[in-house]
């Protein structure tokens, strides 16, 4: 990554920005955190087919309490003509896998919080403080394959993890680099919040915990390995790495707790994790971007921590808390780990991605 | 084990039962499960100190619900002279350590949910469906160590498991017998009645999770290679098993789930521990046991299940639910269990071993 | 009324019964209290168009837990010839308006859960153990309005109150008939079942309350003076009645607990009230109904109570549970009342309902 | 009232405040909200003798995360000398009594949100924005009853209300003022955090509502009056004012939300009751303190509005929402109320009114 240190974020003009799926729970805390962004202004909004011409206002929940200007932008359809280069997407997969590839082959970025493209191997899924230097793979040029849509020149597709895997790679990144993890095997108690709006009926959820939910095993257990990969020509090789995840949703309403035991390559101790963890730091280009947390990693030290009311809002929910750090008698290690699904592991995962592409000079004010 | 054949069970008169700890969340639940007992009558009643002389029903949470013959009954001291032969004790695990001793060397068979001699090896812990053999154990003729009390002839103290180890074994039992266990690795969910009243504070359990619960990992990790062990002499040998657990408390009532990977010594499928679950039989003589539910071990099949609100009750409680069986990339097998804390988990599992007792011929009218 | 003494209902055939909105949370409910009912048998099941043809066990929630041969019934549509006469029916308020008229002008006995003829003055709108009488509406011969579909003979509608009202009923008749009640001032606190699937999202009930329920104040308003009203001709004069009713939904599964405060003509003291609850009786043809719970309302004496969790389930959710009795410093008196939204309030309302009519001599075995 | 309006609190010095009852809830709360006060800075602490000597960050809950200078401070006993002239008291009440009074007879201005005095006629019991006036109760010289400790010059006791009232009199008054409240029925549904912890068992609160607070609804149905009082002497004479009050405890966090039915001596329509809210002011000088919110209340006009989760927070917590306002049809109006329990109902609160003694110049850095 070659961050232009000539850009100024403070003195230049903000980056008009669309906003894909702006209706859904994401979508909404997207529009949340872009409001006073000292770096974007959302200047267009598109949802599905039916909210096409409504008010943004008109269509989010109630608890969203947007912005009066954003929630007086006008909905368009997602493959409008936007002139905002960049594109931050909130859409439902099915939609986005046709939408994004569209709209990078008419040459815009598409920050996307999607699943549909993140197991391609030539998408960059960047989690900015692990591996912001996947993001060189937007500038290779690509064959389109038969009835393949190609991003143009200056377009291109980046995406952001799923919300467990995301507030995951902050605690397994450190340990990655430093001891090498081999296997891993982790169960979540996911937050309600994480499967949007309606989600998971109330009746579901009042003294009773759902111990499934669809897809995200795969994409938990796919999705480390390509992250700590490395691009080798126009894809990511992933590394070797052996996850078995079991999810289940807990009645919270915000913030992931995951129960995680390593294997590593090289043994350590708990005092050794926590020295790792400690030292973690984003590269300096990716410190200072505005939705950076002053931490990416905390431990917290008392036994009964980390707890998802208590500790899913540090630093604004892009600080990841991990503690009860374990020697594990069947592993190297055991731990937990809790992030905010919709900071960490969504909207502040996508807007991280679009400051990392700005800070990186890829992103114009204009189509 | 040898069950006295000709007891019948459906003609005698009852067995005069004392209960100790009666006024707690188990103990409530244990006077519950006597209250219309076809072998048992609950006839004495104690708790702590400062409730002697009181009526039971005046001492029990609003929502125990105990029949008003039960309820009238008299609080005495624990260390009381009681009639009964049989002594159930639902007493906190500090009492628990003197009160068990004192009252088995005057030899009354105490059958304990304290976790105060669970781990010593010339103690029986007993699931009665899988090592009902150990009852044996209580026919070793002890040499009393200085200063400590040994059990009178007839007396003697037979424990259940915790109660995640309890709802885990019928799930665990049928696969190391077929296929041998050699880790395990578990994250609980567990329900806040297993903390007992007052337990957790509701503050803390608004929208959040508890991840952790003072030592019941340590007992998740011992208590499974002693059930599984056998007698050498007057102890048990426990089979050699890693056991790596994390306790949570969730939101939710009743109903412990269990996220578990294991590695086998004879690889198998999830079709071959499905039968092996299918297949697993407790001993005719436990089989018959009032409190036996028709059988130990369900699967559910629908992908999101078991669920503890929906799961819970089967069998009266007693029978665990096991769902979402599937290979696991980093060990053998992996699974959810779910069991009710309080029926398998601690007044149900007590019952069963005081049954077990009594059709193996070792429980006397009275003292 | 006149139950017809020469039914004897224990060794007669059971009656066949088709049900309407079967999938739903009510029709479940009404399913599952049909399996082994002594008088009645489920032949014929029948939801919205989408599902005609399915089995009914693939459309209902999975804690639905319906009988194997039930499961399997195939669902039709809610205009299909039945061949049973009576039939139940849980349809949606907007699908029962069309539906149930042509029914009835086909000579079906309908049982409605539905809204859509409750403030119908001609249709019954009943509480069995209030005003069974109000049956004798079923005997008037119609004239038709213009394009208004009429009851063909032994055909006609009977409906139950909105879940609210059927728990709120129970308390409040015997205090009307007794001291008259003028004015009725209600906050309820209502379960979130009451709202069927999928109901509210799970996200809006985590640490809230929604003190909002789309109709039901108004109808809380307005059924009680029907039901405590009397027949004048082919229709029903209500009581004059002034309610003013606040619903608000909380996060509990089951269970809706109502604050009141009533205004008498004749002052009584919480002693009287308590008097009148005691000595209320149903008339003897109505607690000999199989559904007749043998109290139809408890007096809770616990400072605490009535509470959803540990009082719902009284009478097998057929008793109302009356708490905290208090005069009023404004009206006359105050007090709490907890009532099954599903059973009271729903299933067991619409059940007890045709059972009365079976008593009542009014239901035949065929169309 | 008469502001000094010589006092610029921006330059300054700030002024040394004492805590009693630190290591609670409302404690906690308080000492969040001292440590960035623009006025005050908190500089001694106390609790209950056992905590004495113990630093007060190691006696609060894990999530009180109080600022580490004030987490350092030594608890004292709550007799101690105290050098601070202000005191802010969330003692106990059983322990407030004689504490408070004996700071008074000091010379300290104690500061309370206990309810031991609030019913005292000679104490001010004051919600600024209302009855700031009350203060003037301060400069009374009083005759000390046999065995009374009076207040010393410039020593004396202000409460502020029980937390139900102290979120309801923001919407009471401004209709008083304009149409009169003759009667008032009031159903709380209050958050759980009220209870202060421990605080009720979490079994108690999953899947139920606890229809009952101790001693809550004697408060509720008095503290009013007094409020709405005016001076007469050395005392308060309430207003005349009827209010039945139900309270309940449901599972929501922070917030209560109540439903209130009133009788104005003149009527007004809805809108004229919006109106009054809307032009409600504070007088000016308790609008410029430092903890008054913009908006005293708020109106919330989407029907299913206000919402515990969703509207607690506005203003800080001291905003209280009024919404669903309705023409009753028993009484005049009815509408439902929000507050922030612990901050308009209990830690605001109190800071409030001792920034309104600073203001009314009567608070000396030192005793």
């Amino acid at each position: 990554m070659s961050p232009s240190p000539s850009v100024d974020a403070h003195t230049r003009e903000r980056i008009p920005v669309a906003l894909l799926g702006a209706t859904g729970t994401v979508g909404a805390r997207l529009a949340q955190r872009l409001t006073d962004h000292p770096w974007f202004e959302l200047v267009e909004v598109a949802a599905s087919e039916r909210s096409e011409g409504s008010r943004l206002g008109e269509r989010v929940a109630p608890d969203a309490a947007l912005h009066p200007r954003i929630a007086g932008l006008t909905l368009r359809s997602p493959t409008a003509d936007f002139r905002s280069h960049l594109i931050l997407s909130a859409l439902p997969s099915g939609a986005a896998r046709a939408v994004e590839a569209e709209l990078a082959a008419r040459g815009h970025l598409v920050v996307s919080n999607a699943s549909a493209y993140r197991d391609d191997p030539r998408v960059p899924l960047i989690v900015p403080e692990v591996n912001a230097d996947h993001l060189a793979l937007l500038d290779t040029v690509r064959e389109a394959a038969a009835g393949e849509a190609v991003p143009a020149p200056g377009g291109g597709i980046v995406t952001n993890p799923n919300c467990a895997v995301a507030g995951l790679m902050p605690a397994v990144a450190p340990l990655h680099r430093r001891f090498g993890i081999e296997r891993l095997i982790v169960t979540t108690l996911q937050a309600i919040s994480g499967a949007g709006r309606p989600g998971p009926s109330a009746i579901d959820l009042v003294d009773n915990v759902v111990p499934y939910i669809g897809g995200e095993e795969d994409k938990i257990a796919a999705e480390p390995a390509k992250i700590l990969g490395r691009v080798e020509g126009d894809r990511i090789v992933p590394v070797p790495l052996s996850i078995s995840a079991t999810a289940t949703r807990v009645p919270v309403l915000h913030g992931h707790l995951e129960s995680v035991s390593v294997q590593l390559s090289t043994p350590a101790s708990p005092d050794e994790a926590r020295r790792a963890w400690r030292e973690f730091r984003a590269p300096e280009a990716v410190a200072q971007l505005p939705s950076s947390p002053e931490r990416v990693v905390e431990i917290a030290d008392h036994p009964d921590r980390p707890q998802p009311r208590l500790d899913r809002d540090r630093g604004s929910g892009m600080t990841v808390t991990v503690g009860r750090i374990r020697p594990c008698p069947v592993q190297t290690l055991r731990f937990l780990v809790l992030s905010h699904n919709l900071e960490r592991g969504a909207a502040g995962a996508a807007i991280l991605n679009a400051e990392l592409a700005v800070a990186d000079g890829r992103v114009r004010s204009q189509l």
